[in-house]
């Protein structure tokens, strides 16, 4: 099995709990309450900004110009076509245009961009994937699972996000970053795979906490 | 009033409460449980193995031979002397060596370290002042508050973290990161003020979830 | 005066040393050794691939997402159009895809490159900025000049060069990044100015050596 | 045989260039022009003050706290005591103070130092060491080779010099060094090892550039 698809089948019992969070079973099952939902798009948004901003940190750090450009690419359809799905959700949310350009970052939402901003930044293009990819595959893998459940998909709330996350182009996003992945850990020193594991395994568990703080609204306490 | 001081004195509200959350407070009246001083020594530790690395950066960042100086004199006493504390710490704490090395970080030790080294990354030296500038001020500010309290200098446990943080020497680290941060905001467009305004806030609050973090214990909940 | 303009006008001296030099004359007037010119395409096409990669830091370091946008942009239009003009040329210059993608990067290249890389890695996005605008702003009024000499835009092998850079979409890329240096440059203090200028002439300078060694087909002497 | 020193090994053509170059063989004989060291040591001084930021760029990429420590010796021994050679040799060259701090980097300076700092922060440790080895153990062999040519350690003005390279002390740093990028580069993959040698042989060829810029004092052309 390759490196990537190892390192998620050994964090399959903390993969399943992302996977049942109420909020995202909730998505499922059209039982998850707005504000949170409202809650979390906006948080979300904040996060692919910084997530962006680490696709264009992709484009420094890659050494062939194949790999630049196919971090533009994604950088492209980050900041067009993920962040519009957002605007246009915001109209259906009453979360107004100014509301969503000066919200500020709950605490976990920092911690995650900046955590992966850091990584990448200290490290290489290896390490720097590692910690983009659980959140593109955890989110293609939730999007074909909700999207499975019967009405699912038409639900009048949440049937637009299921639809996008469950698109194969979404699904092959994050195939490319399974290889890219799995190509750039190739013949690495298992120091060096232990780091990449244990970014990989941060950021999924940030992946939790991100939904928690949405489905709770956790925000800072001062 | 200099720019950092005008900073702490509007966030007063905030500034208080770091003061007054029962962990500072239970050092201070000694009512503070050993587990939660324990939690945090471990926390801290790993923390400051990245805040010395922030010393690092400011090494990097800084322009002239003086500060460059100034910058690797604080990275210098930071892993010898304040680390040393900790491990000092470690042995009437049960803490072993090797708990000390492989503890894992905790989500807001992550985030605080994260976020200030990001900052610092991607902005010049102004904005890596302003975010390590909190942690410093705060602590020598709790050292000799705490240090008035009678007896609590003689604490069996802790008092030496209080000598440590009231003398004199920790004071004039923190006044001479305070005096940086005005010489280096010093004539700076309001919109880049407001910049380091944030920062400055962002790990002011970050001190209060540091402090929440080891008096709950609080760590990961996958 | 706005502060971009001041600087050049401040500049010109080596500014016209620059459009005067042999290499950049020959182009207009057609009797550039066609071998310059070659080497002169594999350099500036190793050139611009780091070149691009500023364009991704300024992503990585702009505050909205319209300037992010704008930067991606630039990143595309490199990587696809600019980039493509040298793959044009190679075939007409017998350069194989091979030799491209293995060309081995002069000393001056390598220079001009890393130096803006790390100016703009180790400062905010004023400096990134005062970094890559002189080599765009001078090939704007390079190819702007070139294009009034009767012939030259017909010219067998330099007209199309000549076209590219006179063209007034480039010509945009140019001004877009004159009024972001403006806009970034506004109410900073002089030292930080002093470091902008400091920039903006070295880079200027880098210029004059990149169309000297491509003349000269300067290179390594180990 | 061990990477560093399979590297050293197959480099030995422009290694020998180096360490014949008249620049380096005048220190020894003492027929070097003062002028030409005169300008070397300016440049030099330079050079060291960005090499000490790689030294800083080592602490904060390093993984334990042990390397780091290294590091920040290194840092500290660079600005206090390589310096402070530097600042004792101007005042026999009739550098001032004031020439020296205002001195404007060479363009091999410039391409040099940028170019180190730029490969460490886009790299990881790995590649920071491969870039700053050739520069700390060609300067430990240089200095061994004179040291034994009669008289040199004896010459007035190049005699310092010579005891400062050939003392056992450097020769650790440099060891300390050969040490690490062997560590680094252990059970890495070939592609990953080919870029360490790039990194690794560029620098090497600036030193060539470096002495050949003192000897002929070369300087910006415009």
């Amino acid at each position: 099995m390759s490196f990537s698809r190892t390192l998620q089948q050994k964090l399959q019992p903390i993969w399943r709990k992302n996977h049942s969070h109420p909020f995202v079973t909730g998505m499922g099952d059209g039982t998850l309450e707005k504000e949170a939902f409202r809650y979390f798009m906006i948080q979300d948004y904040l996060y692919l900004k910084e997530y962006a901003r680490l696709f264009a940190m992709g484009t420094m750090k890659a050494r062939t110009l194949k790999t630049m450009g196919e971090f533009v690419d994604l950088l492209q359809s980050t900041l067009n076509e993920e962040m519009q799905l957002h605007r246009d959700y915001s109209a259906r949310l009453d979360i107004t245009e100014e509301e969503l350009e000066q919200a500020e970052a709950a605490p976990v939402t920092l911690a995650y961009t900046r955590y992966m901003l850091h990584e990448g930044q200290n490290g290489g293009l290896a390490e720097l994937t590692a910690a983009l990819l659980p959140c593109m595959w955890s989110y293609a893998e939730i999007g074909r699972d909700l999207s499975r459940i019967p009405g699912a998909v038409e639900h009048e709330l949440y049937g637009e996000w299921i639809r996008t996350y469950s698109d194969p182009d979404f699904l092959k996003l994050a195939d490319w970053c399974i290889d890219l992945l799995d190509e750039l850990s190739e013949g690495k020193p298992q120091h060096e795979l232990d780091k990449l594991e244990e970014i990989f395994l941060t950021t999924t568990k940030f992946e939790y906490l991100f939904w928690d703080m949405a489905y709770h609204h956790k925000n800072w306490p001062v």
